[in-house]
């Protein structure tokens, strides 16, 4: 059968990112507590596509993806780009993979557990000469507003918000730490389960630790720079404000910014 | 050219609803201050097929809507309703409208003015026999917990919550007098612009009205059937509460429960 | 600790719905295949609140549902929502269940597995009185265009589209099945991974079978209605149209209407 | 009454961005036919924040954008941005800007005119030493495989995507222009109304016109290199495919990379 794909293109254009987007896969992660967890990725894989070629062969990303699928682990991720940029014949590769992470987590005071949602993202890409692997994670939590809390005679506006952070991985490191590491940066963090003694206690610990959106990823910053030794990361935190209907917004990034092929192009 | 919608079918099936979906669309409708407001709409239309035709023909639910989208005002609406049942030959007519629309919002103390997003829809169903119209606005609003407050020594956990009123339409009525009515009935509105004196006067004005999502949809319950003679009406809320990452509901209709034709069916 | 949740409410009015929205959870269900499959649901819970309560006790909604997480199975549904029924003191409990759910998928000719996912919906109430329960399938589907084909000198469009399928649960049955049926009432079935026969395969396959919006949901009608005893079922369709930047729908509902409290209303 | 944002903050931080996001805001633009549109935006905006400030004062955004939301045209665009900064007392400001624009359409062949809905994006940053404008166009198009086509007996598959442009703002250009650029290199343009000959014309058009995602790309690519001279644009193009629930993707930029300041760490 024809491969119409491989035919030879008279454009002369090369393009810097061709593949599939919005996968929906199961795949197995790393649990610090339960060693694994089952859950779901949406999944976008890309491979350079060099200026001869009329096409790429979309279908090779699903079955190199397939094999890995049971043992999506950080130090697994750049493997499976690697097999991805071989099965394509390419010389970069990408993916960015994006996942619902549980914990069980217990309430502060009556110590009751129940299940809490985060969500994860692994996003790389590689190449024979190299690679950057970056792992990002979305926390919610609680703020309280400090110029509400000071100008104001009684109360304090307070909301949800969403902090993201993106680490460039180097050495393995537990999700779960930086999690803590985030909560800890907030007025409070989020329980799915909270029993009345539990929120008095999220109520008064969130009204004594008042944080702007700025206060927040300051604290993120300076957790991660004192507690890990992450190469480059990014944070930053969007507050639904409880008297606005528009969110605040801070973002803050340290490190040497890594060079990530077309990175940002793919930002606007 | 061969009419394939208007073949005969044998499966002796009639359809209940056949039409568009999620058309975006410029309409016009009418402002209790400036005229006349355009803006931007997600349209659903659809009619009713008989058992005994193929298809229905869906360039007409364009054609028509494009001669009402300059003036799409409550009564003008069951107009539309009755030219799409007509241009497509069927017993029934079906659509739901869905926009944002802008209010002119002062702050409470400073007095400065900004432009406040609320979101409507028109929904309806028209035949020779009967019609139904209902209209739908939700609101944003910040509510304090009433528990939090009481069992907390300080502070109290407040969020930013939406509330969802429909209402029968029987006789014209202002879009804006509904909005607020369900303002009046959180702890407080929310405002697009709000100088440090207003977020105290938000803040302090808030705090002194807790209210549960369940004394949300009760206060506006009570206000809409004192100020209005809706025939039936649902209230509901949701509070994106910041001690938890899901949200706190609550629901409730009152009135004689409107016939409207599958309109449960389409609720699963 | 006092009870703010408890105290008397004057307003008089009682709600139909008072609960939780939203939540994410991890749960297991039944595989036909794998006997049990791992996936993620979002969750909304639900009692009515007697006119004479202030408020519920949201926490209780979570202590019951992380109880039967494990075990989500059909009939376990009820018995879930029996639970919460009689832990929120309450006459009447809701619940509304959505969850991907995958299955391993052969490609037409080349047999090369992957796995396809599928949204599942598990929709319930519950009273001493009664009980419904209702189960949702979303199945993506690729759709001909009969009129287009018929009326072209060469070739015809087609699209993705998706089929809505919820059935009132009266006995047990495989949601493996009711995909089955589904997708052979399209112009054909949606695979993630095809190899170039597959392809040649597919799409002659889905240009001998086109079929409008209309028919996709005739179809289905008539495979249900001789293959299964369901005392209700509704289908909807819904083409995202290769020559249009809206959508194509049908909707048709069969059997004894249930009559699902509020069910209505919710429609809105 | 006291200024918390202003106090100093010890932690040694400065913030690249802090500011507003998801501000729903009525806006005016111009438009080739009838001068100007009214539309609804979706707003950003930021400015950095040196180490020594606390936080930002986010009123100020509000306030300046409403002085200039009647008059979003592109060079008008770059002043806006340049009162933010001043307004905050920042050294650079950013703002992303998203709507709907609207333009009329004659269907090919019956010439019937309806409105088809275009997403824009307005993407800048300004700082007193440079300034960056971008201008981002999402345009929904059909496409036909060739691959399909070729090794197929009868038919092709062929589906809804969208083709994203992004062009570095240099001098002053039609919106219109580069919407017809991109629709003449896809396989068809959409249409909200078509009638039975316009599909007959669009269906063979289409079919004779066979494209891949990445030659999508590389059309537009050649277009706008003769057609314009655009100092740096981009080119994605996303096919909801008919066979797959996933979707193909193709992305190339060209010319000289702008120096977007933190452009790509937003990009993760």
């Amino acid at each position: 059968m024809v491969d119409v794909q491989n035919r030879n293109d008279e454009r002369n254009i090369p393009l810097q990112k061709v593949g599939i987007k919005n996968l929906k896969y199961p795949i197995q992660v790393l649990d610090k507590v339960r060693k694994t967890q089952s859950t779901v990725a949406t999944v976008n894989m890309y491979v350079n596509l060099p200026h001869h070629y009329k096409g790429t062969h979309m279908s090779r990303f699903i079955e190199v993806f397939d094999r890995h699928r049971a043992n999506i682990l950080m130090p697994e991720f750049l493997v499976m780009l690697r097999d991805v940029r071989i099965a394509l014949e390419a010389e970069r590769s990408f993916c960015e993979l994006e996942f619902p992470y549980f914990i069980e987590k217990k309430a502060p005071v009556s110590g009751q557990p129940s299940m809490m949602e985060y969500t994860c993202r692994y996003i790389g890409e590689e190449s024979e000469q190299d690679r950057q692997f970056f792992v990002g994670i979305d926390v919610p939590v609680g703020t309280v507003c400090p110029c509400s809390k000071e100008i104001s005679a009684r109360g304090a506006h307070n909301q949800r918000g969403t902090v993201r952070v993106t680490v460039q991985y180097d050495s393995f490191f537990w999700i779960e730490d930086v999690i803590e590491t985030i909560e800890s940066a907030a007025s409070s963090g989020l329980y799915s389960l909270l029993k009345r003694e539990d929120e008095k206690f999220v109520t008064e610990h969130a009204y004594d630790n008042p944080v702007f959106v700025e206060d927040v990823v300051r604290n993120v910053c300076v957790k991660l720079e004192t507690e890990n030794e992450f190469p480059w990361f990014s944070v930053e935190a969007e507050n639904n404000e409880s008297i606005h209907n528009h969110d605040a917004f801070a973002y803050v990034e340290r490190g040497r910014r890594p060079n990530r092929t077309l990175f940002d192009a793919s930002a606007l």
